[in-house]
This record gives structure tokens, C-alpha cells and sequence, in this order.
């Protein structure tokens, strides 16, 4: 089978054609929903999920003039236009009594989620520079690490694509497989991407509400990416990245 | 390499691992935007998008109470309705003078929007049952074919998730990886599932600003569906589906 070949199958549904048996019916118990955080992390309480803020809220519009949009100004965001993006993208609506599912803004196979949303913050109202992960249960941030450095490898981890640099925070989401491999073993993978489609087209229309823009990014140096925001690379690794700016003019 | 280590790969970026010259690259002539028709084709023009059908128009409650939806009523979709939801997951918002590229209201990696929307018609006004193809570049459908056993099909297909059948209208996508492959090579397919995330997402905010209901189902039997499509599964084949209907109150 040509290479070309072995990636097409990797598009196609395998279900129904292995044994995949699945931890879940195998009754090991389920991850959790969220990385732990330690007592001795810096927390930042987001604010409520403001509607105040949405500028154009016509959803017919929003579909229409949507753009992938690199061309970002120096104007910084505030932290409540963050939060509703944060909320668009991974906002909690559910979470059933034994922790096993979630339902959120987005659709995910299973309820399993298998993202996590790290921040490349750069320019917010009221928020340090740094690396920072969504703790969506809670609605709050997690200060992780200061990185000097961040807007050169950025781009050099994205071949030079230098306006994501430019956004005044950058979503990276992370993937924790085995979150959908639980329920799904070798059949989590091809939803895994389509789960992460939908939490990007969301952000998309939830900048174009607020008079944002973004652009979803799928081209970076895997283990340089991985390395820096200190995920391992195999139990947890960067999926798709997406700059988020105020447009420039 | 355990077996579901090679899956997770799939989910990684490979860009910059290989020397994957693209055909692009190589000064290939583009692949075309849309399958071909026959003269002999029977096309039926749909009417342009309206948007005065959209009931809710508020993106911030469209995000919030969008659910998956499997409760179908017997209620049918108005043409107009189905034109919407076109729209919204392939519409195109300009194609280049070249016919090089094209620009939709989705995002697509590269603008090559590797799909192709089949629809199972079974109650919209105006429309026989059937199968057929939408022409997002004309704004047509093309009537394929007609099959007496397709909601039996479907249910066995997708392994018994009998609502299927009971959506008024079935949205199946397909991929046709070479479009995408073009561009990217073995890059591809990573995006092409994204991309096929950032459609599906709009469907489902779409549906809820008029009051229908869907659901994603990557659950299907790849080749018992590519042959009920009459797609030959290597340079076409089905990717995901989504039922459409109202909901049952």
C-alpha cells in the first residue's frame, strides 16, 4: 500500500471492523475530565460569561463574513471578550453526577472532550504575559510559565508564519487521547480531529461576533511545540493552534 | 510501535518531517472544485438563501442550547430550509478567477475543501426522495438515484442508530483526499478531518437558528456506505454524516 494510501484509511471509519474492545467496556473506571492542578498554582477567576460584549450577534452574519484573518493590531482584548471565547470554545454546560461525561458548547463523539486549551497570552487587560491553561470546570486560569522567548519560537515552531506572534493571545489545544480511546480505542482518533473542527469553527464565529479575528493553524514542529508548552508529547500533545487578534483596520 | 501509538501519530503534525513534495510543488495542474455532471443529469435549482427564515437569530443562544439532536418529528423541511443548511456548511463566498481556489463558509486548509454533500431526501417539500448531490457552485442539486431500501440501509450501516432514517433530509459528506493532497501530500489528512469539524459545526449552529435538530455520526460502515453512494472508497469516499430534522416537542 502506498503512503498516500495508509493516510486516506486513517479518514475512513474503522468501526466494525476490529475487535476494539474499549477500556469503558472493559469497566476501567473513566479518565478524568480535566488535568489536575496543584494547591501551590497561581488561579485566576474569570469573569461570567458577559453577552453584553457581542457586538454582532446575527449568527447569519457572522457565517457570512467569516475569514480567516491574519492582520492583527496592537490593541489588547479584554479579559471578559477572552472568556467568552474560552466559553464558545470549551464552555461547560453539563457535567453528569458521576464525572463521566460533559457536555459542552461543542459537540465531542462520546461526550469525551479530549482537549485541553492552553493561552499564549500576550496582550490582555489585566493579565501577566505568559503560558496559562483553561481550567473550564471552574472558569478560572492556570498560570504556568513565563517564556521571554515565546514570539520568536512561535514563530520559528510555525515555519515563520510570523502573525501569530502577533495575536494578542493564542489558543493551543492540547489532546489527551486516551480521554476518547477510553470509550472508542482505535476508532477515538479520526473524531478526535473532527472534535477539534468543531471547537475551531466556534472560536471563528465567536471572534467574528466580538470583532476578532482568527486563523486556525495546523502547520507547527510537533515535538518543539509539545516541548514547549511541557507536554510529553504521547499521553498529551499540541492539535491545532489558532492567534486571536483585534483586526487591523 | 503499539497499534494505538501509530493512531495517535495520525493526529500529530508531520510538517517538516518529510521532504512531501506536493504535487502543487511540482507544478500540477489543480484538481477541479466539484465532481463533473452530465448533460444528461437531471438539476433542480434551489432558490437563493433567505434569510428570513432564520427564527433565532442570536449567535450567543444558537452556541448555547445547540445540542445533538436524535428526536426527529415527521414534520418535512421547507426547500428553503434545506438551502440554509447548504449555505452554511458549503456555501461559497468566491471563487478565484482561476478556479484555482475557492473561499466557503467554512475554512478549509489551503482552500481546497476536499467534500462533496450527498443528501438522503426523504420529506422536503418539493423534493422526490432520493438521493442526491449538491452543487454548491451553481447553487443545484443533482438528482443520482432512487433506493426503496435506504432507511433500512442506512440503520444497518450505521449499526442500528435508526434515527438516521428519520431525519427529513441526511447530510452525508465525502472527501475526495486529492484535492487536499495536492496541496499538502501526506499533510493532508490531518486537515481534512478539521476541516470536515469546522462543517459539521456550522450545521449543527444552523439547524438551531431555524428550529431543526441534527446529529454527527461518525459511526458507519465505510464500505457498505461508499458502495450504497456508488463512490469507488479510494478517491472518494464517505467521511461523516449528519441527519437533519425537526424536533420532536
Amino acid at each position: 500500500m502506498s503512503e498516500v494510501s495508509i493516510y486516506r484509511d486513517f479518514l475512513k471509519s474503522n468501526i466494525g471492523l476490529t475487535d476494539n474492545i474499549s477500556d469503558r467496556k472493559k469497566k476501567i473506571p473513566h479518565p478524568q475530565l480535566q488535568k489536575n492542578i496543584d494547591k501551590s498554582d497561581i488561579i485566576i477567576n474569570l469573569p461570567s460569561v458577559s453577552e453584553l460584549l457581542i457586538k454582532d450577534r446575527d449568527i447569519y452574519n457572522c457565517i457570512k463574513k467569516r475569514r480567516s484573518r491574519r492582520m492583527f493590531s496592537a490593541e489588547s482584548l479584554s479579559v471578559e471578550e477572552l472568556t467568552y471565547l474560552l466559553w464558545a470554545t470549551q464552555g461547560v454546560e453539563k457535567v453528569l453526577p458521576d464525572n463521566s461525561r460533559i457536555y459542552r458548547t461543542v459537540p465531542s463523539a462520546g461526550g469525551r472532550h479530549p482537549f485541553e486549551t492552553y493561552l499564549i497570552i500576550n496582550n490582555v487587560d489585566g493579565i501577566e504575559k505568559g503560558i496559562y491553561r483553561f481550567l473550564s470546570l471552574t472558569n478560572q486560569l492556570i498560570f504556568l510559565f513565563y517564556d521571554e522567548d515565546y514570539v520568536e519560537k512561535l514563530n520559528k515552531y510555525t515555519f515563520g508564519q510570523k502573525f501569530i506572534g502577533q495575536g494578542s493571545v493564542v489558543f493551543v489545544w492540547s489532546c489527551i487521547p486516551y480521554r476518547s480511546e477510553w470509550e472508542y480505542n482505535i476508532s477515538a482518533h479520526k473524531a478526535i480531529l473532527l472534535d477539534a473542527g468543531h471547537m475551531c469553527q466556534n472560536l471563528y464565529l465567536a471572534c467574528e461576533s466580538i470583532g476578532l479575528g482568527t486563523c486556525a493553524i495546523a502547520s507547527y514542529m510537533q515535538k518543539e511545540m509539545d516541548k514547549f508548552l511541557k507536554l510529553d508529547g504521547d499521553e498529551e500533545f499540541v492539535i491545532y493552534l489558532a492567534p486571536v487578534g483585534k483586526c487591523k483596520k
